[in-house]
């Protein structure tokens, strides 16, 4: 049965759900990740090697039928190389050119008559300046490329803060853009699958709960009145898209009940944890039917109501593990609960080190 | 979060299934088992050893916390030398002692007024006639130790199949017991969790479909009117044996209605499967979280039906993995279904090498 070799670029939380689901299938999933210590090592064949150098996605590529990733910071001349070598890569490397860097996505969305937020490339302070000048404030600043999380956006507030915004930045290199802030009601986020011969199929909208720029908690209380609307644009986005997966697409709910797309993930994202428990078929099991050409299952939910939980490194170290021991056991206590842990030992502050779910 | 260090003797589909429910719960289980091909091989550390080896078992479990199976058939003694070494082991070795000797088991659910069909130890063929004569025919002989799926039972219509059957299953060794057949009209399975502390919970009774002495398909429909009969014997048994996991209980409905327990087993049952789909804990987590000491989850359904369907080996070879997936594909394009692969690359005829299950 495993016949179809297939390899995911990256190996972390997304990965280790990727491997868990894609098992039962009778697909064993390898992994190429810098960390020896990822959290797909345990229970996957891991190559340790940098996701961003074109030889060494090239190199892991040849013992494989088909490519994946689970993060979207990778060398897209490595994906290139390994197509140009007969490897079936999904979704297409001219995907991730287009998602990796965030001006040419939004370019890319507003060529599509995609909604998105107001947004312009910027060429140096003083075209930061003037734009801000015609525009107002609040704006954010953002990095083209490797931003997540928060990290690599800046929010300015008004004109004082636009040099110190910049001049952060700038110094990380790979360009900048500018964003009008959006007066948001609400975050809400679709998860939608592409087959590899682009059909397309979407899991119900939900809301997402940011704090500090990172996503704390994601509601499915079944259909809302947005629900349908933005389903409708995460179609119409991915549709536009090549390759096939699961793709997470985030917008915003403006004041006025317009939906602005904010930003595609070309791969399970963290708004889609949900549909482990709650949907026919979870977004990971689903991501890797996707890419292996075999039929999607149902992505119509299969309770009520679920809501999902982050839970974020606090406290490094031996009294983390005490407290992330506590936690779980108080997760699994409460009933419909579900606990999902990433394997990451070293408990940083902030990042993602695990999820509940909680159905109804 | 991994320091509760866990190992489990036995890495078949039940060791495949319980390694991915407890990778989530941030428990790492580690495998012992014969065959370096077993189905937990490419996603758990696997100690290749005998599981009916009391030193085997003792060696392997000095690295442990917590020791606990996926199959009775191993060495009691090995489990004791682990108890005394200082070793959890859950369920207890007492149990497996009782459960492993199929004659023992009926005795100890005789003696905790327990209703099973009639039975009775054998003695030499001279005695098995003259019970046959007293009880009439059909009967059914079976030998005491490591039977399973039918191996190691003999239908006995009438006196001429006496010496033969008699035959065939003394050779074994072991020892024999003799059971009337049961005009049973169903066959219901109940899956049962204790935790460390004794507190008991069930799982929906279901009916299982045998074929061959195979289970071929499970079938839960909600609640039936035997249901409540079926948890409570089940209950009953399971709070007499000591220990701390899912057992599986199986039991015959007859044609007046009396529900008679036919054979239990110290671990989650194939009778069980559906639960990874159809309720809020699957068996492989709940069996998982009773012997860590973690609280256990919800065995309520979360949809209102499902069947589980075993795939059996049935073609080897190539033309049995074209087989496999082309049933693959099909069961993946039924809305609501499950595919389960245990990652068996001999397709051995008769032998379960997955199994599909459809919610509804």
């Amino acid at each position: 049965m495993n016949s179809l070799r297939i390899g995911v670029l990256g190996g972390g939380q997304l990965g280790r759900m990727m491997a868990l689901a894609a098992y039962p299938l009778g697909l064993k999933l390898e992994f190429m990740d810098p960390n020896p210590q990822a959290p797909v090592a345990p229970l996957a064949a891991l190559t340790i090697d940098k996701l961003e150098d074109k030889k060494a996605i090239s190199l892991f590529s040849q013992g494989f039928d088909i490519i994946t990733t689970e993060i979207e910071h990778i060398s897209v001349e490595g994906l290139k190389a390994a197509e140009a070598a007969g490897v079936v890569v999904e979704p297409k490397p001219q995907t991730f050119e287009i998602i990796q860097d965030k001006l040419k996505q939004k370019e890319f969305l507003q060529n599509s008559d995609i909604p998105t937020p107001e947004f312009c490339g910027i060429d140096g302070l003083e075209h930061l300046k003037s734009v801000a000048r015609d525009w107002g404030f609040p704006l954010i600043l953002k990095s083209r490329l490797s931003a997540y999380d928060g990290k690599g956006n800046a929010l300015i507030a008004d004109t004082k803060e636009l040099e110190p915004a910049y001049k952060e930045l700038a110094q990380k290199g790979g360009g900048l853009y500018l964003e009008k802030v959006v007066p948001f009601t609400k975050e809400v986020a679709v998860m939608v699958a592409r087959t590899r011969s682009g059909a397309i199929d979407c899991y119900p909208a939900v809301e997402t709960i940011q704090e500090d720029n990172i996503c704390k908690e994601t509601r499915f209380f079944g259909e809302e009145p947005w629900s349908k609307a933005a389903k409708d644009i995460a179609t119409e986005a991915i549709a536009k898209l090549e390759g096939a997966g699961v793709f997470g697409v985030e917008l915003f709910l403006t004041e006025s009940g317009e939906l602005l797309l904010n930003e595609i993930a070309p791969r399970p994202h963290n708004s889609g944890h949900y549909t482990i428990e709650a949907c026919h078929t979870s977004q990971f099991e689903q991501h890797v039917r996707a890419i292996a050409g075999l039929p999607l299952g149902s992505c119509a939910p299969k309770v009520p109501a679920a809501v999902m939980y982050n839970i974020l490194g606090k406290i490094e170290g031996s009294a983390g593990h005490d407290h992330i021991k506590k936690l779980r056991k108080a997760a699994l206590a409460t009933p419909a609960a579900h606990f999902h842990w990433y394997g990451k030992d070293a408990l940083k502050k902030q990042r993602k080190i695990g999820h509940i779910t909680i159905t109804a």
